[in-house]
């Protein structure tokens, strides 16, 4: 699907809600979005298809969005607020040693992998290789998120280190972004290998070597 | 553009060649496909886009291609084959210790992206993000170039290590593979905020850390 709305739309947009609309079917049109975008690029999602998924009949979808942009948009706001939360949950649980926490994400994440065949990956991902280099308004929020991500695991590095749980001295904003990006690539590689060796070998190397584990 | 071919193509398909049409046609076509590529995913790029920056009729293309999966298949190829050039041009560069050939190969990509604005990536990486869950042909096309990078790269690492250049124990293999993931991640970061930083922070963590450089 092409992030421009399709020429004849706007007249379409807003002249009214369908009978039944309302956020509920807007947030499960994003929901779907999430879905799809988390195995596929834009371009590869058919707005037809996502549509027939929600059961939204074809016209509606201006009634929703302003635009495929604006749905873009909206779609990458929900992945982003849904892995927050997750990374708080893993990040927060007490009883565990602070790298214990980020190692409980990774397996949580090898687990959700493993349980979609190895078909998806991460949203932010896709749509940054995709869009990283011709759409300004997504590329600004995709790097928007992946700094969030950063600062939250470089928060947790902190405390690790300060507990003496690895013995690395460089800046942990630093070893952030490397577990970040590092991570991204193992997950394109899990999917084209449909298997968990490359998040494996990645966390197992990051871990022992780059933070120097304790 | 979708990669499955348009309904009503297939009966266009190699009635003959146009006047002037050739073995350069095709191969401009295919390096056209690699820029375009590079940049973006399958999806977002136009057929009709490059169609009109190689100057070919927008009929003609199936006198070329016997389909947009074939074309897809024959860009994957074409860069796989200039992306190994590039290797080993590095890795077999005299009068350098090995890790400097390698040092090489990082600083040239890095000039490379530079010089295209950070807008260019990595063709393997756009394509592994876009289509690594739902084209099994292409996935698998993908998988093997990852491989044959990592291969080289282990390679350069056995006689790196044998000459005493690094002193990380880890099998060449798994080291090669941990460096190919973490660059993927790195180039989409670099895109996305538009500066080399990602690359370099990798690639010294990288050596000093995960390899131990000597």
């Amino acid at each position: 699907m092409d992030p421009k709305p399709a020429e004849g739309t706007a007249k379409k947009r807003r002249r009214g809600r369908p009978p039944g609309a309302g956020e509920q079917t807007r947030a499960r049109l994003i929901r779907a979005g999430m879905e799809l975008l988390t195995e596929r690029g834009f371009g590869s999602t058919g707005l037809d298809e996502l549509l027939r998924e929600v059961g939204v009949p074809k016209g509606s979808f201006y009634y929703y969005f302003q635009s495929k942009d604006a749905f873009g948009a909206a779609v990458i706001d929900g992945y982003a607020r849904y892995f927050a939360d997750k990374l708080e949950r893993h990040f927060g649980a007490a009883g565990e040693t602070w790298l214990g926490r980020l190692q409980a994400f990774v397996d949580d994440a090898k687990r959700g992998m493993r349980r979609h065949g190895f078909r998806r990956g991460c949203l932010v991902g896709n749509l940054g290789q995709e869009f990283g280099s011709h759409h300004d308004a997504f590329r600004a929020q995709l790097a928007g998120v992946f700094d969030d991500w950063s600062r939250r695991v470089a928060d947790l590095l902190e405390k690790a280190r300060a507990a003496g749980e690895f013995t690395a001295s460089e800046d942990c904003l630093a070893l952030a972004d490397f577990f970040w990006t590092g991570w991204e690539g193992a997950v394109l590689r899990a999917k084209l290998v449909r298997s968990a060796e490359p998040l494996d070998r990645f966390t197992t190397l990051f871990f022992d070597r780059v933070l120097r584990r304790a």
